[in-house]
């Protein structure tokens, strides 16, 4: 059974215990004769994982059948379970919980080939309307107070599997991280009653230099401290704390920006490694309600994150981030790669 | 010129932007035929660093000659610069400041294959002494808030040159992780009388289960809520802030327990990369006065941190962590390890 434990020294810290992730399989670093027939992920391979709780299928056809172009699936090595009770308890001076919560796999495709940034625009749509339809069904559970999507490519970035997927992990505790970004959202609306997300948009439309893609409802843009070289995050224009409340006309115009920035990373980079991270807002009723009211107007965003070079004994020691590029010049490098659209 | 921004959405974190740091040599991955002869921190090429700072010559010598077996120099491709004014500015919402700062390389051994383990107690305690000698120098510059030593070991962890070294940065502003620490350390104190490190000094003594090695003045153990697999820290059984106020026999106490858990951790992990960290209190007086109060007890440690796996999209959504090994099972593991002292 996964674990969460609460560091003491550092409270808002928790960490996940998943012994049984350390069986997953491994296709990364390629075998000498590298195979895609590995990947459990491909059409007429249903068999080889759980059983599918979403899935988009043009021509119909049985669940866990193939016909399908996304399909989501629980992760075989889930670093939390679905099943039980929380259980918090105090061990001394110590902190623990059940790990219970969700760990799914979105199969973006089933060919184990197809970037998703090779997909058409209706293809990467079609991606995220799983995301969206995966939320709006787990909200439901009143154990969890917050979704994480991301998507981990490549070996430097943590993926252990190379057929595109990405995963949903579905938490019983809000994020520090989303914690810290309400607790700032809502102090700059306290003190300014503007929007930080909306001051950070008008900063970065007004001045275009950390700009990189924008289409009529979304804009990309290396942000200003970016971590780490290249970094690019995808902002709504307008207010949106919920990934999953975003209609099918909106999913399209995010899934075009998505699209051309990955094409632009992967071809201006060479193929970086990267993690994706969909941040939204927690969605519990009541804690919603308290954590922030409507007019901060926070923001769901997408930060896509290069991994061209390895966090060390600074980052770890200081919370703080050394990197080599300025945004602006990212971003100018950025614009630069020619892409066809 | 390196810069210094805070991130509006996250203002505790800063990002040093270094861009000169991209020019750095990279001894990872090896070449073809790898040769240390390419270490420019060997005896007899003093020539090829900047001017030393601190050597430790047994047989005496002028400065940047050979005969040291412990030397520090500034790094050649510094995150932050030494000469000039912070000039904190605010651009439109932004705030910025000049790369005001130390770094340096401690260069443990003219030898470029003796790991840091490898050497004698006498040989560590030489190297904790410059460690010392450092901070103990630039605690004088008003402009610095926190000095952070680290040592990053393999490609994995983010070293690029493999002749054992460790490094030192001296920073401006206190890091977030340190500030975190301490308002826990404050708040436990408020809340119980008691010191948050004794708390669980005398927890991991009393348990033993997460223990590593002992000796009169220091403890080894894996944490509670470890964040990597074995990750492992070495604590004063004292009440100690600084580090830089250690004593030369404690300096020796401590090298002896440094270098048993390396040797544990090389040979039962057959070589990881790992990231060390040594974690002081902040030292400005003035700054340290209105930190925290004495009796709270803050206490310097050592963080080692196997890099067997990738962080990834998890950990940088959430600031939580994913660890496939319980603190116990490690421990367990590397009590067993069979090492001569």
């Amino acid at each position: 059974m996964p674990q969460l434990r609460r560091e003491p020294l550092f409270p808002k810290r928790w960490v996940v215990f998943a012994p049984e992730r350390k069986q997953r399989p491994i296709d990364y670093p390629p075998p000498p004769e590298p195979s895609h027939t590995a990947s459990p992920f491909v059409a007429g391979k249903e068999s080889l994982t759980p059983h599918e709780v979403f899935a988009i299928r043009p021509g119909g056809g049985p669940p866990n059948s193939p016909g399908w172009t996304v399909r989501v699936v629980p992760n075989r090595f889930p670093a939390l379970r679905i099943e039980g009770e929380l259980l918090p308890e105090g061990i001394g001076i110590y902190d623990q919980m059940n790990g219970i919560g969700a760990h799914e796999v979105i199969i973006e495709t089933p060919n184990p080939d197809q970037e998703l940034e090779d997909q058409s625009v209706e293809g990467v749509t079609d991606v995220l309307r799983a995301y969206r339809a995966r939320i709006i069904d787990l909200i439901q559970d009143v154990r969890f107070r917050y979704i994480l999507l991301f998507k981990n490519v490549g070996l430097l970035a943590g993926a252990s599997l190379r057929h595109p997927h990405s995963q949903l992990i579905a938490l019983p505790v809000v994020p520090r991280v989303v914690e810290e970004l309400l607790a700032t959202s809502r102090s700059h609306f306290e003190l300014k009653e503007r929007s930080l997300f909306a001051d950070v948009l008008q900063a970065e439309l007004k001045s275009r230099e950390r700009l990189v893609y924008e289409n009529s409802a979304f804009v990309s843009f290396c942000p200003w401290a970016s971590r780490f070289p290249f970094e690019t995050w995808i902002l709504p224009k307008f207010p949106a704390a919920h990934f999953h409340a975003l209609d099918d006309f909106h999913l399209g115009l995010l899934a075009e920006v998505l699209r051309h920035v990955l094409r632009r990373i992967r071809k201006g980079l060479q193929n970086p490694a990267y993690n994706m991270i969909l941040q939204t807002a927690p969605f519990h009723p009541s804690r919603w309600r308290e954590a922030i009211p409507p007019e901060v107007e926070f923001r769901w965003h997408i930060e896509i994150l290069p991994r061209l070079a390895q966090t060390a004994g600074f980052e770890y020691g200081t919370g703080f981030y050394i990197n080599t590029t300025f945004p602006e010049e990212a971003a100018d490098f950025l614009r630069r790669v020619c892409v066809e659209s």
